[in-house]
């Protein structure tokens, strides 16, 4: 702002550090509505929002497949950062797959076309889990942390960059079943059979997602999220037992400071549990009203949520009611970041994700 | 039981029209249940208790297709008669499929191998729609109402049997798909952005529900089912807009006298508005507490359910210990009917579903 600032780039060089500062990512608002303060407007931000349903991805896509393209960090942050600015959501989120880190547990991931993950050598009794190599460090993950820092580098100054993984129970159901599940027979079976094999299990998973998430945070990401996708599949008493110990366990070893939300799909039932687990920020799907959940689980933490991804295959004004309607459920209440209740899907009209941003932002503007 | 019984069979033709009276029927523990009155021991049937768990079935199976089966009254009766005596459960379900409903709507329904079902036209838009054929008679369904007869005729007399249909949503889904689905994005899409095509679409289903239902009770069903097992997709907004009048239509639509059990899963947020929408059972999936659930929904309307369908995979000591927890809290309440929270899965150990039945009928014994 001196006399220095001649050029174009020379204004670029003074005003980088100042925006890029740790003020004004801590004074985002997307950081501030983790901490429950009140903010200008509503953030948003969309999970899978660098995905398929992006022609920029799919061509990226045509090219390499997805867990190439997750272990390229010039190209991750570039998928990273392009999303963000694209759809002018108030934070980014790395691009990665909430498996990584079944690799440096001695598992062999596969994305097969057309198809979700499959791990080739599941775990399925104890003997199996006796096998199982204590993650000692998540070094083999660097590419994940030198994509944070590549996108840290390049994302505008003050848009927080969100690190993530899954959780304990969800990364472990991928372990037991090698894939996908609709009824999770493997992984209950062991829970039922052999709660001793299941714990040390969880146990192994939970300390290496510490590691795994202290060194996303170390690397520049200013908040995680822990996905719990699949925990939906258990009863209350069953996620009390088998999940909750874990789940906390690695929630309370994350660097003190960095904001975490904790998200699950079909939790109606286990809000109360999962808010017991931690997190600062806890994740809605769309079967719940995010007013009632709210109050159930306590204003004294924040909120994430809760559009059914499938609205956002309607029109413009069926998606902006729907907006408004989820605005007025959270009140102005400081701690709503706006978000889906799940991901987007694959063939989402980006048009109307962007309809959606705008009318979240324009609809809770003070 | 006079001078005239001298063989086994002239015995079994004086005992038969007594104890298959409808007298008997009505005071069976299923019966007595789905009333609320007191049982001397808490009734127990399964979803899908006649399938490919059993060895029985499995060897029919080997010899024809699903379809073949149900369309094959003989056969539909024996599978249905054998599943029912050989657990010792207190009420047999008449062999056949949610999905029957939509050939006489003009639909090609098709299971292929190992797959679920697929219906080869489905609807996606209001010109589909208009183009659906009202179900004026359900002549062509007979052979589920001949089965029915058939089983009504060898069934123990004192043994309800269940007829059952799929319910408008979940019909309406398999419609608008073409098959299974992760996400329903066709159905939710046509539901958000062409109400009247889908309230349509809902009103054929329900008046050709309503006389297949009928024609099943007047067949020789003692109860009926709806399961609208994927209803849990919606948000509990969206099923008061877009599902409940439906189902309530067809609920108030059946014989009067006849017990109705309204069954869905993921169903949690739903409870309220499902009870609202009619029957007098609910059906519950796991993923609720029963007491809780029975609380909410208020014990004026009788509840159904709720042990996951994988516990049966585990030791029968724990498949014990569950059984008690749920009857412990039903609180021998009357109106509990103990089930899964959804159908057998079809590796389950058959011992493991006797040994329920009878930790069931043992624990519940007064």
């Amino acid at each position: 702002m001196s006399g220095t600032a001649g050029t174009g780039r020379e204004t670029g060089l003074i005003r980088k550090p100042e925006s890029n500062s740790t003020v004004a990512l801590n004074n985002s608002p997307f950081m501030r509505a983790c901490r429950r303060e009140p903010v200008p407007q509503t953030p948003i931000w969309l999970m899978r929002q660098a995905g398929r349903y992006m022609r920029e991805y799919r061509e990226l896509r045509a090219r390499m497949s997805f867990l190439e393209l997750c272990k390229t960090p010039l190209l991750a942050a570039d998928v990273t950062v392009t999303a963000a600015e694209r759809l002018g959501v108030d934070a980014a989120i790395i691009f990665a797959d909430i498996l990584l880190i079944v690799e440096p547990m001695g598992f062999e991931l596969k994305f097969a076309k057309g198809e979700g993950p499959t791990i080739h050598n599941p775990v399925r009794t104890s003997q199996d889990v006796d096998r199982l190599r204590e993650v000692d460090d998540v070094d083999s993950l660097e590419y994940v942390f030198e994509a944070i820092r590549q996108t840290r580098a390049s994302l505008r100054g003050d848009l927080p960059l969100i690190g993530f993984s899954g959780a304990p129970f969800t990364v472990a159901s991928y372990i037991v079943e090698g894939g996908g599940s609709r009824n999770y027979v493997h992984t209950k079976s062991l829970m039922y059979t052999d709660k001793g094999a299941w714990h040390a299990l969880m146990s192994l998973i939970s300390r290496a997602l510490v590691k795994y998430l202290n060194a996303q945070i170390f690397a520049g990401a200013q908040a995680v999220q822990l996905f719990d996708s699949w925990v939906g599949s258990l009863s209350a008493d069953d996620y009390r037992e088998y999940v909750l110990p874990h789940t906390r366990s690695v929630l309370s070893s994350l660097t003190p400071g960095t904001p975490v939300i904790h998200f699950g799909t079909g939790t109606g039932e286990l809000l109360e549990l999962m808010r017991e687990a931690g997190g600062d920020v806890i994740g809605l799907d769309w079967r719940v009203r995010l007013d009632e959940a709210w109050q159930r689980i306590g204003h004294d933490v924040a909120v994430m949520g809760n559009l059914d991804p499938v609205a956002l295959f309607a029109g413009k004004d069926y998606i902006r009611s729907q907006a408004k309607k989820i605005l007025e459920q959270a009140a102005g209440r400081p701690g709503h970041i706006f978000n889906l209740g799940h991901g987007i899907l694959p063939e989402t009209p980006v048009e109307n994700v962007i309809a959606l941003v705008e009318a979240v932002h324009e609809l809770s503007a003070k």
